[in-house]
């Protein structure tokens, strides 16, 4: 309300706010009044913001979790069949199917980027009124949750296929044979879509929080 | 600028600051400074507000036309194959394969979000200062850039398999005898990810929008 006239900060707001209200009222002494504001409580928004900042630092703090386990199964997920064919030994792992490559890339860099934005997110707990670091987080938020929640649809989508297969186009269902592969690479699917949900809440969190101001 | 009066606007807020100026400056009427402001011109918060709220309707109107021309290039892809086995007729239609109905729905969802929330971006620029319509709007767009984003991702998984094949478990490649479908459908991913690109910008002016009240 009065960014006009000092820093960033809204703790800084709040205290021309009493200095209205006081010399409205009666003409009392401003210093004294400013002097209680700095030591006393915080405002109630600054309150609610940190809440939501602890919030945000638990969900990330999810959301890592479940996309490190998504990439993890993913990439330890590798199974020979104890049978062969003249052409080639049937075998299976990520690496095979280039969307599961990319399913594991993305899920990485997610994570990473969700570690990395730890500090930021700690940044907005400590000063609940810094625009910059949350609206920061908020923009990177969103391209994660892109990136994520493409790499988890593409794989979806093969997935489906291994299990169905289709008949149309004489795509073979695969997970008949391969019934350790199918299972695990499933459920780092859904791990993917979890960390997805999560990253959903945390935009809408941050935008709530930037809305606050 | 009248707005002011009508409840929860920064217009409000903007008052006092004036009073507080004046009052400081040389004890000078504040309620005549309270009156040049209200029937002067509006505060550069608005027009800025008022801005992204023109290029908000813009880009909206662009995903409208993005996801509408992705889900009628799928709807209408359809090609029959000019021989057939004793088995069948070699034919492909987006039907044949789930994933593509899960895109043309998802597109086709988007889309008419999209064309659902055109009011609500108008009462964004008409009132550049209520906050309830342009939360709404980020709250529904990050979910539309997650459907759009999963359809898009899913469908272009599959085209990378119907161009690419995979050897390691025997999916042909179709692209080779269907050289009509496969473009159509390709063009139409090209068509849905402008969309998911339109709606990350979205999302964003969404917080840039709310972060200015």
């Amino acid at each position: 309300m009065d960014l006009s006239r000092s820093g960033k900060d809204t703790g800084d707001i709040a205290i021309p706010v009493r200095e209205v209200k006081s010399s409205k009222s009666g003409k009392g002494a401003p210093p004294v009044v400013t002097t209680t504001t700095r030591l006393g409580q915080t405002p109630p928004a600054a309150g609610w913001k940190r809440g939501v900042g602890i919030i945000d630092l638990i969900l990330r703090v999810c959301a890592i979790a479940a996309t490190l386990a998504a990439a993890a199964v993913m990439g330890t997920t590798d199974q020979n069949l104890p049978f062969f064919t003249q052409f080639f030994q049937f075998q299976a792992s990520y690496d095979d199917f280039p969307t599961f490559t990319f399913f594991l890339a993305g899920n990485a860099i997610t994570c990473a980027y969700l570690v990395l934005s730890l500090p930021f997110s700690i940044v907005c707990i400590v000063r609940p009124h810094v625009i910059g670091a949350r609206m920061l987080l908020l923009i990177f938020d969103t391209l994660a949750l892109a990136l994520t929640m493409s790499a988890a649809s593409a794989a979806a989508a093969i997935v489906y296929l291994a299990h169905n297969g289709n008949p149309n186009t004489n795509w073979p269902a695969l997970c008949q044979q391969f019934n350790e592969f199918c299972p695990r690479v499933s459920g780092a699917v859904v791990g993917s879509f979890l960390g997805v949900l999560i990253l959903t809440v945390l935009v809408v969190l941050s935008a709530a929080a930037l809305r606050r101001n």
